[in-house]
This record gives structure tokens, C-alpha cells and sequence, in this order.
């Protein structure tokens, strides 16, 4: 199979995409503190105003602005303290012109009042009485009610990936329940007779199955609940089999390993076996990662990625994780962030072909030395250095050592 | 209490280093379907050679590399086929001059060969005799021995944070179980008398608990276990009991709104109250965020953090998580990736004080323009549209519309 019959990145995930046009995982209701990096099934308004009564953001007094209007050292302005605000309590009084209420930080503004004079800028020659030396505008030194969320405002968009700040602002309004889609759960298979588990004792000429741990790991890390369904043997009824039971009770299938040449025919022909509409791409334009297929059975998108660690962790970044945020339901593809880096040497692609380098970042001044992470394909050994990945785009046939590149953050830094 | 009289970031960041020192988690062991983001508590070393023998990378027929030389298509190299190679089992041949072994990829190098030609550049004529149209060198389409991983490689560094690709390399070795740094156990109260659970019912003159649930995210987030000690009110001997019982099986103690005039001072008190050495600052040069309090009871550290949320989850990002970091033994303070970007309107700062804005990322064309989110202190609305942070640092006053900015991004875009 040469590149020439491959499907393009691009045209690849459209196709994806278009088989996934509808097909979003069940919502369910989970506590607010369970929320953090789910994907809101629906808009979240908040039911009421916020704060839900004008607080002073200062320690000091309530006032009529008004009655500040050219208030200076020399001439202060004159009012009758009438009362105290406390904190957490309601405040009764109402202000008339030429009245002052004290009030604490956070706390309520009485009705009447429409700023607050800090501490600092007044005097008291007796309790009752309040010279302000300073004026005030309307306003000043408070929130007033509903300036910070107004009654009905969306707070998160149908389609968000919940953040401490959502749920913060959750809490503010007091949101105990919130409707999230479903994690996508997801059947990891590995594939090959050569494949041990890390638990078992490996014998010559077998080795570990590193796909079940790093690609769960990768799923783990967006949000996905991961079933490791464990290897399957390079044998027709025993994939099918296994596909079968994966199909089930996941919303995705990935097998690994199971698009080596003979492989693939077996993944080709139990896909297809399975139901409609069966295999819909085999290859793709995309080094590494070439052997990927793409397959639906019935609502059940299914994933045969290559055998080799490091091109299966690539397609994942690059293909299944758009399938996975559309599943879920997240309302818009955004690409990684990027960073702005110097390549550190020169790059061959090949022209017609999406080349992707993992890529280790070396702050250099303001900015960062791109290091491309080469080897044999199948290496695993260094990809652990990997700070983000370098796309090399199908219209272009290299990059030379020096040229300002832009480095996808395939994690974060802390 | 004026800028003049509080301690700048960085020195604030020294004394909570110097007073960490020595102090980290205890570790515990995880099996490796669990270490995802946990912090290794030691260097972990590959036990073997990866791959543990040679393999083939492409399907074709294992030689003597010296057998091929000065092959082509009009003089093939000529070889006698002694057998064949199984996935997943031992090559019990060993090759002589002139001999080749059929072998599919993955497969193991029989002993003897030292380079693999494929399929494509050889004829068989009959079932034992191949003609090899091309030369191959040495150690081409083959990994050997050792190649990707030697024995006694460190794949992991003690205190880096474990990462997909770590899983999968600890897991091509056999590596069932790491040790890694306990979470970090945090205990949050928040504080004032204004306050209510957001289970509870709001009275007029009352504000429901943000920060537990904020900054409770955050933590979560950035991979703590989080207790929610509740509200406490503003008083010495409930404040007292509540941090007593906090330190006790915490490795950390967050107190929000604890840091206002009042609540400070039962804060400070409290903390000295309880254990050497008691407060260590309270006051930081840096916009929101000023009256924060930080100090140690015997080993473990406290956080006075500001009322207010998006104040608190400034500090939490730049005081805290620095924090963190060491306590759970990460090696390395590295600052989180930045992106460049644009700014979108002019900013003033004071000399003198570290100021953050919270920022939303707009693409434009390669880059992204940086548009802060401005709004009194205390509004949490606009949070939730956060991408990241800029930092004006205290010898600066002010940026530009229009002027080139890096922002920290404190959360990822998938």
C-alpha cells in the first residue's frame, strides 16, 4: 500500500466526522464536585442575580453619593450615623438623605444607599455623627446587585469542558447538580502473537503489550473510562469475537496492533463482518501512522491503529482524540496550543504526506529550541522526553534547522 | 497595610521554598494502571534490554548483511532458505554464509543474521532459494537488542510527574508497579461569617462558599486530595479547633476569606497560636492577591488566602501550586508553557507589585490576541473565560495595545 491510495489527514477526519454527525454519548446528572472536565450536556444558567444584594467591597460607610457631591478636608460633608451592617446579615434600615450606615467589607448595602466611603477618608467626632472628606460616586466601593452574573445569564455553554472557574461560578449560585455527557467509555484490544501482558513471563521472541498502558493512559488522561480487553490472538473467530463483546458495552473501540499486514485483514474483515457501515478508510496519509483504519459498526466508531507504540500514540493525538471530543459531545475541534519554537535541526517530509515529530521543548530566552525526538519507528524509549508534537503539513517537504516552528503541547507542564 | 510594607513574589517564593525544604510526601507504591500524573519517588531503571532480542522491522528475509553486497537486479545475490521465523517465537536456527530465513515484521533475528531485506527487493524462484535484487548494510530494517532501551537506562526521573509515555516504556520493561509520592493531602476551610454551603439556604445579607469549591477544583486538578473542612466563623477558639484538626492529617492547610482585616488577624493568631514557626509573611506585592498569609505549623504549611475567588485562584496558581510542586517532591519548578500573543488593550500597573490579569486567547491568524478580563475584584463571572494569565512583573508599569505578551496557560484546550 503506497501513499498514493491513502486517504489524506483532512479528508480523513471528515470522514470521521461525518460518520460521528449525531452520535454523542448519553448525559447523566453528577454533584458539582464530581464536574471537573466533564462536557456539559446542556447551557447552565444562573437562577438568580449575582451577588443577590449590593455588597460593599470596603470597610466604611454607607451613603447617599449625593450627599458626598464637593466634599473636601475643608469642607466636609455631615451625616447622622443611624445604624451598623453586620456581616451575613440582612440589612433593615433605609437610608434618608444625610444618613450613614456603617458596613464591613462583604457586607449589604441598605436600601437608600448607593456607594460606600471608605474608612479612611472619613472622621468621627462622636458616634452618631460622620464627617466624609471626600466625595463618592454612584456606585463606588460596592457590587450592586447582579454586576457580577445577572438572573439568567449561561455560565457554561452546552458542549464545555467544565473548568475550576466554571465550577466556581457554579457554586456562586448555588448549583449542586450538574447534566454532563456520559465519560466516553472505551475497549482497548491489542492484537499480535508475539504480545505478552506486563504480568505474564515473556519468552523468546515475545514481547510486552505497551499499546493496552500507554494508549489507556493517553485515554485516561482526556476523560475516557478505559476497559483493557486484553490480547487477542491473530485469529479470525477470536477477534470477532472479541470485537463483538467490545462493541457491546463501549462507546469506542481501539484495537491496537491489528493494522500490520496480516493483521489488518483480520480487523478489515471483522469490522465489516460486524455490521454496517463496516470499514469506511484503511490508511491514511500520516507518518507515522500510515496502517490506520477507520471503521463503524452500527453507532460504534472503531479505531485499528498501528502496532508500534510511538505511531499509535500519534494517530491517538491526532485522529481518535477529535473522535473522542465529538462523541462527547464538546461543541467546537480546537486545535492543542501551540508555542512559538526554533527548529533545532533540518526536517525531511515528503511532499502528499501529514509528517508529525514528537518534539522536546528547550527554553531558549523568551522562547523555546524544538528538538525533534528521531529514531527507528517503534522506539519507545525516548518519546518519554516529549514535550508536544511538530506537524509537517502535506503542501510542504521540510523544515530547515533554525525556522520558527509551532510545537503542539501534547502535555502540560506541571 | 500598603505595598510598601508587603513582600515581593519572588522573595515570597524563596521563603515558602526555604521553608519546604526537606519536607515532602511520604512515597507508597501504585500499580502502574494507576501512576498516570503521580510524581515518581525514584528513578526508575529499565531491568532489560528493550526489545530483549533483535526484530525485524519489515517482512522479507533475515541475512548476513555481507552476503548482499553489490546485489542488484541484473546480478542478484543468491541464498539458500534454511527456515522460517513465527511471531512470538524463538529463532532456533543460526544463519551461515549464504543463507537466509524468512521472517514477518516483529519477528525475532535469528542469531548469525545481521539485517533484514524485504520482501519487495527478493525473487524465490523455488521454496529454498532466494535471489536478493538490492544490498542491504548492516543492522537495516531491524532493531537490536538493546536498541530502543539498555539494561539499566533510567526511563523515569525521581520527581517527574508520569506521563502516558512513561506508562507505555515502564510497561514494554515489565514494570508493574512504581513507586510513587503520596497525593498531597489538602485541607481547605473557608472563613466569614457571610457564608453558606452551597447545599444550604441563603438569608438575605449572606453568600453562599465559592472557594471551597474553586479552589478545591483546582487542586483536584493539579492532582491534590482534597478534604472540605467547611465553613468556620470569624472566631479565635472554632478557628483554632478547625486548623488544630486541619494540620493533623493534612499535608497542607488552605484558609480562604481568613486573610480580610479582621479574619486576618484571628488567621495570624491561630497560626502562631498553634506551632513553631508560626507566621512566616503576611502581605504579598502582587495584584489580586495582596493579603495573602503564609506560615508552618512544625511541618506543615498554611495558606491565608484572599475572600475573594478570582483573587484566591491568582494566589492558588502563583503561590500555592509553586507549593505543591515541592511537597510532592517535583524535581524541577518549571513555569507552565506560554503562548505569544497580542494584547488587546493598554494595562496599567504600579511598579513595585507583581500584577496578574486572567486573559482570554482569541486565534488570529498564526497567533492569538490577548484580551484580559477586567471587572472589580471579586466578580467570578467572567472567569469562566479564562485561557490562561498574564504577569506584569514589579519593575514594569504598564504594556501597550498592541504589544507582544506571553501568556501562561492555565488550562489546556481539549
Amino acid at each position: 500500500m503506497d501513499f498514493f491510495q491513502c486517504l489524506p489527514l483532512d479528508k480523513a477526519r471528515d470522514r470521521i466526522a461525518g460518520s460521528l454527525a449525531g452520535v454523542t454519548v448519553a448525559p447523566e446528572t453528577v454533584l458539582l464536585i464530581d464536574a471537573l472536565g466533564r462536557v456539559a450536556a446542556q447551557d447552565l444558567r444562573s437562577p438568580e442575580d449575582l451577588p443577590p444584594f449590593s455588597r460593599s467591597t470596603v470597610d466604611g460607610f454607607a451613603v447617599r453619593s449625593a450627599d458626598t457631591f464637593g466634599a473636601s478636608e475643608t469642607a466636609p460633608a455631615f451625616f447622622v450615623v443611624i445604624g451598623e451592617v453586620f456581616m451575613g446579615q440582612a440589612a433593615p434600615m433605609e437610608l434618608a438623605p444625610g444618613q450613614a450606615v456603617a458596613i464591613p467589607t462583604g457586607g449589604m448595602v441598605p436600601a437608600g444607599a448607593d456607594a460606600v466611603i471608605m474608612l479612611e477618608y472619613t472622621e468621627q467626632p462622636d458616634r452618631q455623627t460622620l464627617l466624609a472628606l471626600k466625595p463618592v460616586a454612584p456606585g463606588e466601593n460596592m457590587v450592586a446587585k447582579g454586576e457580577d452574573v445577572s438572573a439568567g445569564r449561561r455560565m457554561v455553554k452546552q458542549g464545555q469542558k467544565i473548568t475550576p472557574g466554571h465550577i466556581g461560578v457554579l457554586a456562586a449560585c448555588g448549583i449542586t447538580e450538574v447534566l454532563v455527557r456520559q465519560r466516553v467509555k472505551v475497549a482497548l484490544i491489542s492484537t499480535g502473537d508475539e504480545l505478552v501482558d506486563i504480568h505474564e513471563t515473556v519468552q523468546m521472541g515475545q514481547i510486552r503489550d505497551v499499546n493496552s498502558y500507554a494508549l489507556g493512559a493517553m485515554l485516561k488522561e482526556a476523560g475516557c473510562q478505559v476497559t483493557l480487553m486484553g490480547i487477542v490472538r491473530d485469529c479470525g473467530a477470536d477477534f470477532i469475537e472479541a470485537l463483538q463483546k467490545a462493541t457491546k458495552d463501549h462507546h469506542l473501540v481501539i484495537i491496537s496492533g491489528g493494522s500490520s499486514v496480516g493483521a489488518r485483514d483480520y480487523t478489515v474483515e471483522a469490522i465489516n463482518a460486524l455490521g454496517d457501515p463496516g470499514v469506511l478508510f484503511h490508511g491514511i496519509a500520516v507518518k507515522p501512522g500510515k496502517p490506520t483504519i477507520f471503521g463503524m459498526i452500527h453507532q460504534v466508531p472503531i479505531f485499528g491503529l498501528p502496532g508500534h507504540p510511538v505511531a499509535a500514540m500519534v494517530v491517538s493525538e491526532q485522529v481518535v482524540k477529535p473522535a473522542l471530543r465529538l462523541l462527547s459531545g464538546q461543541s467546537e475541534y480546537t486545535e492543542p496550543y501551540r508555542v512559538s519554537a526554533s527548529l533545532g535541526r533540518n526536517l525531511a517530509s515528503t511532499p502528499g504526506r501529514d509528517d508529525f515529530f514528537w518534539i522536546r521543548l528547550h527554553p531558549q530566552g523568551e522562547s523555546y529550541r524544538a528538538e525533534p525526538i528521531l529514531g527507528k519507528s517503534g522506539l519507545i524509549g525516548l518519546i518519554t522526553e516529549a514535550d508536544g508534537m511538530l506537524h509537517i503539513p502535506a503542501d510542504q517537504s521540510g523544515l530547515y534547522d533554525g525556522e520558527q516552528v509551532k510545537i503542539m503541547l501534547t502535555r502540560s507542564r506541571e
